[in-house]
């Protein structure tokens, strides 16, 4: 790396932030995608970010991003690294941003429901923050103890309680960020506003192609009231939907709907496997006549959807162990690449979307599980997380098993009217796909608008926007 | 105007659609904006559209952008004139686009609970369309016989029972556009999607500046099971605020929650006149169950926080009424100049805005009517909606006493930490006032992205984005 370009960033934030030795380096390469874990795991020679900067304050951030800029460096945002689509990918000419260290409370208003955090806020720690004053944000990514807030709107993260609470972009009240040009930006005023486009849109997916978000201010909820369960099996996963299509679309809105496929339950709760039945189950929260409104709903809509009842203690249970994230590691020791992926169809279309998917991954040599569950509900459809997993034992051959999966579910999905990305966003991996939801056309526009914001390129180059 | 653009354009989407008589370029001269009707009632030489194209074919539209991007001329797309804030303020150079023409139902989908329109089909037509299969939009702006779909995406409209069924933004599932270089797209795909920045942002709120809408998507609910209602009388409006807070923070959403001061209770709901009290009505739809639920909350919230119960009856007073648009020729003939101003805050700050805006708006001469209503409310804060009413005989002057009222709006909303417009859009009028909410850097943002979609900047010039 350019050592005139080391020397300005030491020079304007101070060479303690400035970090260029070799666990640094090495502990910023690349985010949770499974294939830059199987990279390294075998031994690959990986590439190293030139750079990694810890910015401590807001300042820091706008230097080094005119430092960029006057260089035409690459500049990578890296929250915590739980990404998993590859939208953290540096090589040695790349300024890693680790916002780490930006990770402050800013305010927790409990009259309004809003608390502002530094971007690189730990989400756990945000949580926890605003639990002490009985608030919650009700947002519950999987990777909640290991993602940022400022990750979260960077990449239009999902948490499992979304049905009734929203996704981020129904969280976030204001983004801070600065802009290629050094610009501090807030975007968002106010509970609503018709002031022109909603520019907060420009950041909140960008994935680090925009600008480097700073801090964020979400909407809180207070703590519920009550809350209660409910449990279903489904003949098949069809009932299942069509069971709550029915409840979203008679205005109920349980905050957690999960279905799960028959192997998934065989895989997750043995002990509540019956026959090949799908299971469904449901957290319900909220002022206690409501939740219990609301249950006595769920189990006469069940019933006459031709669903039986499940025990409750399920989702005791789901709660529990919910936020187990999978070592990579330990799966490739055992001879298994495995991953998960997103999507979303109409309720029209969700089934064929489920049913070709499972059957295309199970014509993938070596594949030994092709399953699916449904987890965020919409008036108007649902998505579905495929799981495949595959033995191999040649940690080349493990790649191209991967991507070949990976082809399939989406080719799959959008055959069949789907959205190819849920809640993980878009990242290197499915760039290629993009404009199977944008169009050529949508995706031309997004790289003018991208041309706008970052005239030089320095931002994230090569992430999310097909060449 | 250049015969040979008005040749070109005969040319390719033929001379039926193409107008330039007197009468057609009049009656598109200008929305519904006040100042407007006031110059044209007072016999200014008003400023007119060259010529008049009403398209009705998607191609059309496409034929006519790229004959404007060819001659750089100023297109500017016109949906049903309601909007009132100086969105559309044609000269003799502009190619007024006139969508009235384009006012197909495309399909409605009992399943998924959607309805595709032509962005020119009338918003009563369209709701009137989706309630004969027992389903509705939801989407109730007081606007509704006048304006169109389209308009209420271009605008970022928000409608009476947005409190449950959210703002056109949350009602929108895709947009179809035609951009300034000719591409037609379809910006949306599935029912939530992280495959980068949510591009359907770019046309929403836009106002005519980023391209045409030519069709959307709405997603629909099921016609409510049961409506109930309430009524309330508060001793202060800060006092039916917090009510409003408590019962929203408790996770109740009636649709409608309406709130007016002492001077409009005693303008719009004469008989019930309580003293100085300001008058909360609502409206409670869903499952039976949970409209029962909701008013007892609603009740007991309201004990508590010192409010007193009114006659519900004046909810259905206000249903049968809500509908009714000012005739500003009535007023001028009256010698009253009129007007309402939609503002948003946060629930510490709406008091403030309240208390000094009606403060700063009784001390322009002429003044006899300083009132608001509140109809939007949000976890973090709620709009007001300001109404202004002056006595002047001059019909110059009226317009200096207009502006001045504005001015004092936005600023004594702006100072008290509001956002300076909730639902009308800014238009040409609150164009100057833009910077208070996106800031100067927001409002650079925002010019250098529509610079990049719009290169030739021929979309509706001079609108919006401040110079």
């Amino acid at each position: 790396m350019d050592t005139k370009l080391i020397d300005a960033l030491k020079d304007r934030i101070g060479s303690t932030k400035v970090l260029t030795d070799d666990n640094t380096l090495r502990s910023r390469a690349h985010d949770y995608w499974v294939v830059a874990n199987l990279r390294a795991w075998r031994g690959d020679a990986m590439p190293m970010p030139g750079v990694v900067i810890r910015p401590t304050t807001i300042e820091d951030v706008q230097k080094t991003v005119r430092v960029a800029t006057e260089h035409k460096a690459p500049l990578m945002p890296f929250g915590l690294g739980s990404g998993v689509c590859a939208g953290v990918a540096p090589d040695d000419k790349t300024l890693l941003l680790d916002m780490s260290a930006l990770n402050k409370t800013r305010f927790i208003d409990a009259t309004n429901l809003l608390a502002g955090f530094d971007a690189g806020k730990n989400g756990m720690d945000a949580e926890d923050a605003v639990a002490a004053k009985n608030l919650t944000i009700g947002h519950w990514p999987q990777s909640i103890a290991l993602s940022s807030v400022g990750g979260w709107v960077s990449t239009r993260a999902s948490g499992q309680f979304s049905t009734a609470y929203g996704n981020i972009e129904d969280i976030v009240y204001d983004i801070e960020a600065v802009l290629p040009n050094g610009d501090l930006v807030t975007l968002g005023k106010a509970p609503r506003a018709a002031a022109g486009p909603d520019l907060r849109h420009l950041l909140m997916g960008a994935e680090g192609t925009m600008g480097v978000i700073t801090g964020v201010t979400l909407a809180l909820r207070r703590a519920p009231e009550k809350r209660g369960f409910s449990a279903f099996y489904a003949p098949t996963m069809q009932a299942g939907f069509d069971m709550q299509r029915q409840l979203v679309q008679s205005e109920w809105r349980p905050p957690v709907m999960r279905q799960y496929d028959h192997p998934e339950v065989d895989r997750l709760f043995k002990e509540h496997v019956r026959g090949e039945d799908a299971l469904l189950l449901m957290v319900h929260e909220g002022p206690e006549a409501r939740v219990d409104a609301e249950r006595a709903a769920a189990y006469a809509i069940a019933a006459q959807a031709g669903l039986t009842n499940a025990d409750p203690v399920v989702c005791e249970e789901w709660l529990a162990r919910r936020n187990h994230v999978p070592n990579w590691q330990e799966l490739f020791e055992q001879t298994i690449i495995a991953d998960t992926v997103e999507v979303a169809a109409k309720w029209t279309d969700i089934g064929a979307v489920y049913e070709e998917t499972v059957a295309s991954l199970k014509q993938v040599p070596g594949v030994v599980n092709a399953s699916a569950h449904s987890s965020h509900v919409y008036q108007t459809g649902i998505n579905l997380y495929f799981t495949f997993a595959a033995l191999e034992e040649d940690p080349r051959k493990m790649e191209e098993i991967y991507f070949e999966c990976w082809d399939r579910v989406m080719k799959a999905t959008a055959k069949n009217g789907g959205g190819i990305a849920h809640h993980h966003g878009a990242g290197r991996l499915r760039k290629p796909y993009l404009p199977m939801d944008l169009g050529t056309e949508g995706v031309d526009l997004l790289r003018r608008v991208k041309q706008a914001v970052d005239p030089a390129g320095i931002m994230n180059p090569g992430n999310l926007i097909p060449d």
